[in-house]
């Protein structure tokens, strides 16, 4: 199998104001296709450190894959040091230097010396254009089959980079095990009620399939693996198995493959030739924003009323006001009238009212902070539900927007909820 | 000055199914009493890459601080492979064994054999006792001044060890030399640009100050580090350095040490106590969504209306059909006439909208992907802007609600656009 060492550069990164997340998406990568992490080494923006990790990595591992200090400024040193530990030369690449000629002018701005030096590339390296920004990776290869890639340390430059060109590259060339990922997106329950229900199926599992459990944010992706050199076998047994969990979460199981819930939202309104509209109070235009991050989303989404202050909830939204003294804003009564307010001002086939506290202020021991009520509006009827959530405000925010949307697909195909 | 190196150890690391926050944490924790993080390493449960890593760090580093591997399943090595790399032995300490005991009994659990292995220690490290767990840790002293302290590599454990024992014990013992981070917010330059206009500044930096641009979405932060002896020079030279950018770059500065541009709204309208409405078309309620995640937004957030469908900017907006049809949704004018709206429907004394193409559908060649026109009102005046983006959609969007808050400081602040 090959082994690879991941090298992070950047003080930042030494000193803790960035988290280093960029190093675990990479190593979840590799080895969802095989390929083991030996190691990550994170050292600063310093010829004599990047020099030392190199060195480090080389020993044991087949693959480097570096990321940071490819940027235009004067701490950005990692391609002058790769070259030098390479023994290459930096020469200008016309065509990177005429991308980022198009690239200024189209923003309207005068071409930097600082920004022409990222044209010049090592003279024994491939180029990996960036698709996402203006710095480009390299590719090395070296005796003994050794492969070093160097990528910007901005995650999406990053990804669009590992997803386009290095795991296909890698995958081509290292793997010669089958590996079948299938991930079958749940929402709604947590992860401990999950396994209890399927706790069956998982002691059944054969040794060469995983079960792992992803959570997040009321969330819960399961990826079955699985590894062997017998494809179709291992292919009809995560299909018999995947049938059998998606069986017992019937209401649960909105989509496959990392598929968004907005993104499920979106092929049942489309589908069916639906609108959507929103009111939201506590997630503050969250769930508008995580439809609308789809692209077709126009398709069927109308808009929403942000209703963050008291009195649009009267004025615009017509909520009456003595429902809001009597029931409170935090009511089933109030979210319903938002739904149905949402649906008619906006004219939509359904529409989504929200109410609640995020916290860290607002609770009261009636309704503590992370109670929310989440209200439905058809033509026909109504419905609502409470949830009561445990995380800080963000996060909140976030898990009551997926919570939402999760019960609107419920509602659309025709479940009404008893609160 | 004494320099460190961070080892951390878990497989989960590897593979990134868990993010290693701890070695963030420690950074920022060592680098706040003044000793430097010379590198991170992550290696797997693995007593030869465990040894390797302890090589590679002792070359450089005189304190070695290691996290995980210290429970008491199969697969936790650390204390075996530390105690053989320092040639001790384990041997079983009393007083650990006896607190073991009184937390299974105060739990209702039996002392299993591989518990009981918890209390086997080095005979030549200090222990250092865990009051939120129950794997101690371990502090040797080596030949030359060297300190290895080895921690659980649960956050909470290690966090408390660091805090009670390790980091006073260095402070105590080290810190002769001041570090001193003063970061810079700006936001609607990219770093060259910046790095461009700063370069006689960033040129003459003394030695002890360094300078690191770190760009996110329309976001970039300028971080200055001091590190000396003279703690009051250097607090007067960041002072006096940090003046000479702000003045360079007096628009796009609008706060410090990771403020968020949604924080600094905030700060500006609770002060002139003002309050903000806002009309969304391509940010589909993003810009909203941002400024609610910060706690006590509804102090001067009144609502967004989310004009994702044309026909809610003329029903609900009333923009007029005939500025639509004769300068395009996306124009100067609808979004100043969307601006005006928000803030006159909402009810607030300024109004923020946006329209734009986020992609990857939906460009001309007169408007390609990537425009939108981001407008302003105020009681007495109306401004608009245009920008290019040149991301992906859900990047497009990020970086306009950034843009918008930021041109809505200066807006706030009384200066026009010529867009």
């Amino acid at each position: 199998m090959a082994t690879s060492t991941i090298i992070s550069i950047g003080d930042e990164l030494l000193i803790g104001q960035t988290i280093n997340t960029n190093a675990g998406w990479m190593g979840k990568k590799l080895n969802d296709i095989g390929i083991e992490v030996n190691h990550i080494l994170t050292v600063s923006d310093n010829a004599i450190e990047i020099k030392k990790a190199l060195d480090y990595a080389l020993k044991d591992s087949s693959l480097i894959l570096v990321t940071g200090g490819l940027g235009p400024t004067k701490d950005d040193i990692t391609k002058k040091t790769l070259t030098e530990y390479f023994d290459g030369e930096l020469i200008l690449n016309e065509t990177i230097f005429e991308l980022l000629k198009k690239y200024m002018e189209s923003r309207g701005r005068p071409l930097l010396e600082s920004t022409k030096q990222l044209a010049y590339m090592p003279s024994n390296a491939d180029v990996i254009f960036n698709k996402k920004g203006t710095a480009a990776g390299m590719w090395w290869e070296r005796e003994g089959g050794k492969i070093i890639v160097s990528m910007p340390g901005v995650p999406y430059e990053m990804k669009a980079m590992m997803e386009e060109k290095v795991l296909p590259e890698f995958e081509n060339r290292f793997s010669n095990e089958t590996i079948i990922h299938r991930t079958i997106m749940t929402a709604g329950l947590g992860e401990s009620i999950i396994a209890e229900k399927i706790k069956d199926i998982e002691n059944g599992l054969p040794d060469s399939i995983k079960l792992a459990y992803l959570p997040n944010l009321g969330v819960v992706k399961l990826r079955l693996t699985a590894r062997g050199t017998d494809e179709a076998w291992l292919k009809s047994e995560i299909a018999r198995i995947e049938k059998t969990i998606i069986e017992i979460l019937p209401k649960y199981h909105y989509g496959f493959e990392d598929q968004s819930i907005a993104s499920a939202v979106q092929e049942l309104f489309v589908d069916k030739g639906l609108k959507l509209a929103c009111a939201e109070s506590c997630t503050g235009g969250q769930i508008s924003a995580q439809l609308v991050q789809i692209p077709g989303s126009s398709a069927y989404f109308k808009g929403s009323v942000v209703a963050y202050d008291y009195d649009i909830k009267y004025n615009l939204l017509k909520v009456s006001q003595n429902t809001i003294e009597e029931k409170g804003a935090v009511s089933a009564e109030v979210v319903e009238a938002m739904a149905k307010s949402a649906r008619e001002l906006l004219n939509a086939d359904y529409g989504i009212g929200v109410s609640g506290i995020a916290g860290p202020g607002g609770g009261t021991e009636d309704k503590p902070v992370g109670t929310v009520w989440l209200g439905f509006s058809a033509k026909d009827r109504l419905s609502s539900k409470v949830i009561r959530l445990p995380l800080d405000r963000v996060k909140n925010i976030q898990m009551t927007s997926n919570y939402a949307l999760h019960l609107l697909l419920r509602f659309v195909n025709g479940e009404n909820f008893d609160s």
